[in-house]
């Protein structure tokens, strides 16, 4: 573990001199705010909370830190669910929540240059009026930065990418206080190492995205919603294979476990049935070929033996289908006012999707656990989310999901899809890596020696170094 | 520059220990067959041809070569354009030509796993069965461990990506003789850094591909072919930003000139127009949507004043049609057989596209300098062709080849679409990538410290440390 170099008021003097008065703060308030994010892991204080307005500090300030030894955690809006963004090791918190324009609409290329701190919901709303957006959606309102340092993805994902798959060129600090562009606003680029994907994806611990320019796609003309039921687990996500097999190419493709509907079914104007349960969304230039493509689903549906099935292409009557997967993570946390929740993230290869869902479902009767199941399905990810109240409940959720995440990893699949490692997946990663985790290190080694970018993440030590 | 180690017998010896006699040649007749690829670069021959035909067997190599400090250069099948494979520095030419099995089909995956060796076509030949193909089609019948180590594109990027966006796993052979897994058959994964996509592209410079998983796309059920001239570049280039901009997702979308076409035309059963042409393909899952679409693109291409427009759903007058663009490569080089070409393969943002081929069609007229051009338009790469049969004319062609991809970078895109960076177009990094030219030398230096691996390429000082 390193010794990082307690903030003095010698280096305060120095980040306001790079930063102006304004941007430095270390008030109890702007150190709590920035000290954990939405996932279960303890708060920590950094010790000093920055927030710049331009890619130059960025790098002047890493410049700092890394002759003064002090760690810096870059800070989206904190909607991380892994504790990504929490400054572990204190030092600065360098927060991109003044970092929020848009450098450029590049209408014609159906590409946008953002600086990181702008929420991808408030960037679309702004692109609305070009009928492009940009459509990796984790559901809050993350920001940019955050989305692609974690690689984050979402209920669009099947059809359109992680965030990794629409990003073309960054702008990014090196630990050294070096800024430099990666990859190409040219769709195509072979042109040496693919930097700009390593930086994407590296939660901060390589370098700090300071601008990005992102792919864009055409708002769709026509959207339909499907909502079907099924008598069991196994006949729901055997349909999500099928439908994915089918050539078919679903917007939208999630499962809802039976006791996850029943739980949303109790807020106000949400009326499931308490039965494993798909959501579905498709897109189309034509209404035709939406029409064409739900009869097939409904085959498939009706094949696998759906208890119900209603569809709509209807603008509020799609709104009202998928009210209750939109807000399932909000109704979930407020019917447990008293509970904690421990989330997991794992990903399978889609044949192996019915695999993974029944062994979450023995192993948690099994044990015991109480959780909910909901899951991308159509990206072979599933989310059981483990509610607890106290330490032994919590040790208990720990448990059954490093079942899992050992079972996803035997079914070819990943411990984490879309949340990153931050700090509680980093015990995996040498079972889902092997040697490359060592490959890993030694980048993070050449990139960062003095280990002060986003320490005592990813990485199992603690410490990157 | 590294001093390598010139081959002895008793090298040779482990060599063969390693290998089996069978899969160790240093007859000149092996030598000569693997020193040069299709590009205009210099022969240069290996001190020993190697065929491996197991993983370990290739990382047991590059054990033995780090320790001995022998060069090793990694060779598909020598369709390379960009001398990407011509071992420069002697030592071992590592051939893959033994190595292409089909390891697994995941086909409820849309995966299939593959040695490196195995041709693209020859792979989709045998994927048919199951009805899915790999996209990316670089034109000759590449070996997949070449395309991705050169991260190849080709004619239907523009709808499926580059190989890089169709690869999901890999196994990799490190200098040091470890074997590494990087990426996963899970389609979302966000553990950790993107190994994966450091491998794919970086010339065998970093590691070598001993396995991939690659993605796979159903055949398209329907397609169409269209072909319409142009009064002029600008109109047919304008009709490819119109197009790309209209919200129609063409599979491919070609741009040839005027001098293109007549050349080809000269062919017996090719009847083009000498005019600025451009060949486009549709796919669609229904018979209708192709119509509408084609609808769509007749609209588009009479309002920027098309002269002609043939289309056709039709597969034996669709073959017809491309017949053309599909064989340009091998009609050109035919049409010259006194020239030897020099092909540049620069790539913009779509927006810039109209403005750099007016570049090329300036310079190359100011210039004097005989020249074709044919390209992958939707992905606003364009490939500029000069033949040439003396010194002279060599440098001429390389002189407006820079110019134009000064131009290229000047509009925010890159010396190289989809070729690579091989022997060429290293000249070009610093301009390209500026300081972060020296990242990727930083970690060239951590992953091969003595390089080893395929030296000559990609820096332009010719040795990576």
């Amino acid at each position: 573990m390193t010794a990082f170099t307690p903030l003095t008021p010698e280096i305060i003097a120095q980040l306001v001199t790079i930063l102006g008065e304004a941007n430095v703060s270390t008030a109890r308030a702007d150190i709590d705010l920035h000290a954990r994010d939405q996932s279960q892991h303890a708060a920590c204080p950094a010790e000093v909370v920055i927030w710049p307005q331009e890619s130059r500090q960025v790098a002047d300030v890493l410049r700092l830190a890394n002759e003064q030894r002090i760690a810096v955690t870059p800070w989206g809006v904190g909607t991380g669910l892994e504790g990504n963004s929490i400054p572990l090791h204190g030092g600065i918190l360098m927060s991109f929540e003044r970092m929020t324009k848009i450098v450029a609409v590049h209408a014609d290329d159906f590409q946008v240059t953002v600086q990181p701190g702008i929420g991808h919901k408030d960037l679309n709303e702004q692109l609305a009026r070009y009928g492009l957006f940009f459509p990796p959606d984790p559901g809050a309102n993350a920001s940019i930065g955050g989305m692609l340092a974690n690689n984050a993805s979402g209920i669009r994902t099947v059809k359109y990418g992680a965030s990794k798959d629409n990003v073309l060129r960054m702008e990014v600090a090196l630990a050294d206080g070096r800024l430099i562009h990666v990859g190409s606003r040219s769709v195509k680029q072979s042109a040496g190492y693919d930097l700009l994907h390593l930086f994407v994806g590296s939660e901060g611990t390589l370098g700090v995205i300071t601008e990005a320019t992102l792919k864009l796609v055409p708002v769709p003309t026509f959207m339909s919603a499907v909502v079907a039921t099924f008598p069991s687990v196994n006949a729901a996500v055997e349909t999500v294979v099928a439908v994915r097999g089918s050539g078919l190419d679903p917007s939208a493709l999630e499962f809802v476990d039976a006791a996850h509907c029943a739980m949303l079914s109790q807020t106000e104007g949400i009326d499931l049935e308490e039965r494993p349960t798909i959501f579905m969304e498709f897109q189309a230039a034509q209404e035709d070929s939406l029409a064409m493509g739900l009869e097939i689903v409904k085959e498939i549906c009706d094949e696998m033996g759906a208890l119900s099935f209603q569809s709509t292409t209807d603008h509020a009557a799609r709104k009202k289908l998928w009210h209750a997967r939109h807000h399932s993570y909000e109704i979930m946390v407020r019917s447990h006012p008293d509970k904690q929740f421990f989330i997991n993230d794992v990903a399978v290869p889609i044949s192996a999707y019915p695999e993974l869902i029944a062994f979450v479902e023995d192993t948690r009767r099994e044990r015991g656990v109480p959780s909910y199941m909901i899951g991308h399905a159509g990206d072979g990810n599933v989310h059981v989310e483990f509610p607890y109240g106290s330490p032994d409940e919590y040790e208990q959720a720990l448990a059954v999901n490093s079942l899992i995440v050992m079972r996803a990893l035997e079914l070819g699949g990943t411990s984490t899809g879309e949340h990153g490692v931050g700090i509680g997946k980093a015990r995996y990663m040498l079972a889902e890596h092997g040697e490359g985790l060592n490959v890993m290190r030694a980048i993070k080694q050449t990139l960062d020696p003095n280990g002060i970018l986003n320490p005592g993440k990813i990485f199992p030590d603690g410490a990157e170094h």
